[in-house]
């Protein structure tokens, strides 16, 4: 083409804050995504798919006062037809950020299910960041299960139940991990307790009582004495950047210090203690005698200390839950690849939360669940071990040596395939060399040759790259070893499939018998 | 809440041209892709997901001559940053509209991957709209393979082979479908042998080529007879609309019946009738060289003309495609619920299409692959029973008569799960006759009840809802089944799961062993 016909040659790039997935990690993915569904199911859950696209004011993200969507969700503004005066309608959409505001629309649409509706979901949802950490992306996964129209705590209790299956069924053991739980009417009670909210405010909480949840939000991050800082004067980190506190009076602070405290040994002392604590308040007592539900729930379903605790402590940030709050975290820390231990923190969490629909309808529809931290979850479970796949999807590569004879390539790989090997055929440009980096750059195991030699003698030279690799280690360089053909072997066609079989058997006995 | 404190609520809807997929659907379609993933990772095809916003310019749907994107792709301006002077960068950012552009773009970027790169991807594309046909959506599914990288049309057979073991794969049968094969290269001669475009114009068509191939390609829908009119002066449809023609000569209209005629009894008759029709044509002699290499690959993997033909009226659209094309047709009627013969034509088709690439930049990369009509190749699954999920991913649920005992129920729950029996535990605040209904409206298979009596006698009593259901179909009204309990036995407890998995094998033996 001539330059001049197109002046403007587009530059290949990604929008910041949004990346590619390779196969490692959407194999990866799939196979976390495939162990989840499976515990989802085993308790009756069904899945969902609502679109990317939203009504801002259905996702409840206009900002107060104005006809702006919050600047953290991606928005435009759309033709939806015509108003009553005939005039064309413009109306603001986004892409959904989370995937719990579409099931609230979902249910206050109220087609299609009947109540209690228990729906699990997996997809992409979208947040627009100014600036994003390393490793963190404008587009996310998420994987939640909620149960609509549950009005008691058992449900809230079969989520706990399901966090510790799910974790387990990736392969966390028990030990490596930990379901958390605590209840916003506990917090509630402390609020009203040490004065600085009023009475049964369940959804709405004062500025200063905001600031001492967040601050307990931050223990696990900056300890008992920093979050005393911060119910304080303020706390000045490490940095030395100050940030102001709540002012609370001194015996306020040891009252917060107290209910922090709570031994969380058993979950039988927690309800003990808050029950002390919080007596004479209503929202206290009935958040406890919740607990008190849930811990007889997991006792007779078998489900001990060491998989599901209650602790004071926990918060889950400042969103719309009205009782029951829990988190899973893995407790164990993992050494990644350039030798850094790391904790991973919470990886999948929830509550209950009984206003959403509400929203809509005004009608108060009880409803509790969880979501997956996809990303941190799946980056744990590639740091244990538990997920391993290659970069390539067939272990075998027939190698193309000469372009008059490609079908009776594609034929062997068929022969293959029939026997449930995954094979693919070298279909680019290259030579011998090319072929062999092109099979070692897409991690095959295999490689099948079949050059003039071979045709004329009825064989098939079947190479293990692996093997191959280990024993040319000695040699000095690439394409030394690619001459040199270790770790191949000289077949009768009849013996192809078997003694591929028997190579792959020798690294991953699963891979032979994939379908 | 007070009324006034909210004065606007929300009215919970859809953006119109969106729709929910529900658990039916989900699940039929999680289960055509994993087929259709297996044949895809069978020929060694990786998976590869990109993001769904991209920039405008990087999907190539800047509007010519302006610096508005296309009417028919959802764009918003983004800021990007700062640009060289410091100033706040406002770009174009879209939804992708299909799975290709943003390959080329990931391709162009050159990273991560050696040449060439097979790889599949299965997501959400986005179309604006203004007027929807009925069933069709502004978000929809596509499932692609391609292979880039791959300069002979070897890898255009092995595309044909692929998207007819995909389709058989998925229980549709030999003879229930074809793929027809034609070539780019073809057409161009036929256009260049009536002397109304270049020669060796392979991807820009003059004016009247356009019309040529679009009356061509609409040959499906109105016969030989209304193309033949669109060839000349023109159509007027049933409904009495008029569709301008090319306006070709007679001798011109000759020439393109007597190509469209071409026997497709065998693809050796459509080589050879090709051969002498378009000789002393560069592109003509080109195109027909490689369709004779395809239909020899094709008869060396004993790929019949039963599976794969090729066809001088396949067109397929007026797209980016430089060589050969193709699509699998499903070629039987099938009727629907309403009584209504359908044919779905179409489900599966694509082409080489040799330079995608070259846009970024300037360097051309062979390249070919196909695309899944998701929605419509779903709908005729299901309309041939090759889909069957019930409307609830547990068969089983167990009744919770008394709310003290919740913690038994899930209990029971938990021994049925362990033996990999999804179940699911009631818990709405419904009574007994709530309770059955919500089982019937969510499709469960059996009903597990245990009231005071049974706790007792350390029994537990299971239903067989749809034998229950036959039974009682005598009964003059719903309630009146419900209290007779038809169908229901009562057994010790420890045979609990033994009576479930006998009742569920009755009517689906898969069902029992989900894991």
């Amino acid at each position: 083409m001539n330059p001049t016909d197109e002046p403007r040659r587009p530059v290949a790039r990604l929008v910041p804050g949004f990346r590619d997935t390779y196969s490692d990690e959407v194999q990866a993915r799939r196979g976390m995504f495939e162990t989840i569904r499976q515990v989802y199911e085993r308790y009756g859950f069904v899945p969902l798919e609502t679109p990317a696209i939203e009504f801002v004011d259905v996702l409840g993200k206009f900002l107060p006062e104005s006809n702006t969507p919050a600047a953290g969700i991606f928005s435009w503004k759309e033709d939806t037809g015509k108003d009553e005066e005939g005039k064309d309608r413009e109306e603001w959409v986004s892409l959904r950020y989370d995937l719990t505001a579409p099931l609230s629309r979902v249910v206050a649409m109220g087609h299609h299910f009947p109540l209690p509706y228990r729906r699990y979901q997996v997809g992409p949802v979208y947040r627009r960041e100014a600036s994003l950490e390393p490793g963190r992306f404008q587009e996310f996964y998420q994987m939640d299960f909620d149960s609509i129209g549950v009005p008691g705590v058992a449900a809230d209790a079969e989520a706990c139940c399901i966090m510790s299956e799910t974790l387990e069924a990736l392969g966390i053991n028990r030990g490596q991990y930990i379901v958390r739980a605590n209840n916003r009417k506990v917090l509630g009670a402390l609020i009203e307790k040490i004065g600085i909210g009023a009475k049964g405010q369940e959804t709405a909480w004062s500025e200063k009582a905001l600031t001492v949840l967040r601050a307990i939000d931050k223990l696990d991050r900056i300890g008992l004495d920093g979050v005393v800082d911060l119910l304080g004067i303020g706390r000045k980190d490490p940095s030395g950047s100050f940030t102001p506190g709540a002012g609370l009076y001194e015996t306020q602070v040891e009252q917060v210090r107290s209910f922090l405290e709570v031994s969380s040994t058993s979950r039988l002392d927690y309800c003990r203690s808050l029950e002390k604590m919080l007596s004479g308040s209503k929202s206290g007592e009935e958040g406890v005698r919740e607990m008190v539900e849930i811990d007889e729930f997991l006792r007779k379903a078998g489900v001990d200390e060491d998989r599901v605790t209650f602790d004071t402590t926990v918060v889950r940030g400042l969103a719309y839950y009205t009782g029951p709050i829990f988190e899973a975290t893995l407790t164990m820390e993992i050494t990644d690849s350039d030798g850094v231990r790391r904790r991973f923190g919470s990886v999948f969490g929830g509550g209950r939360y009984d206003y959403l629909v509400e929203r809509f309808t005004g009608q108060r529809i009880p409803a509790t669940g969880a979501s997956v931290g996809v990303d941190r979850l799946l980056s744990a479970l590639k740091l244990l071990g538990r997920v391993t796949v290659g970069s390539s999807t067939a272990p075998v590569i027939v190698i193309a040596l000469n372009s008059k004879n490609l079908s009776e390539y594609h034929t062997l790989a068929a022969s293959l395939r029939s026997a449930g090997i995954n094979t693919e055929v070298y279909m680019g440009g290259d030579g011998l060399a090319g072929q062999m980096r092109y099979a070692d750059d897409t991690g095959k195991v295999v490689a099948v040759l079949r050059g003039d030699r071979e045709k004329a003698a009825g064989t098939v030279s079947i190479k293990d790259l692996r093997r191959g690799k280990e024993l040319s280690a000695e040699h000095s360089n690439r394409k030394s070893w690619l001459e040199a053909l270790p770790g191949q072997v000289t077949v009768p066609e009849a013996k192809l499939v078997e003694t591929v079989k028997d190579i792959l058997a020798r690294y991953d006995p699963a891979r032979t018998s994939q379908p």
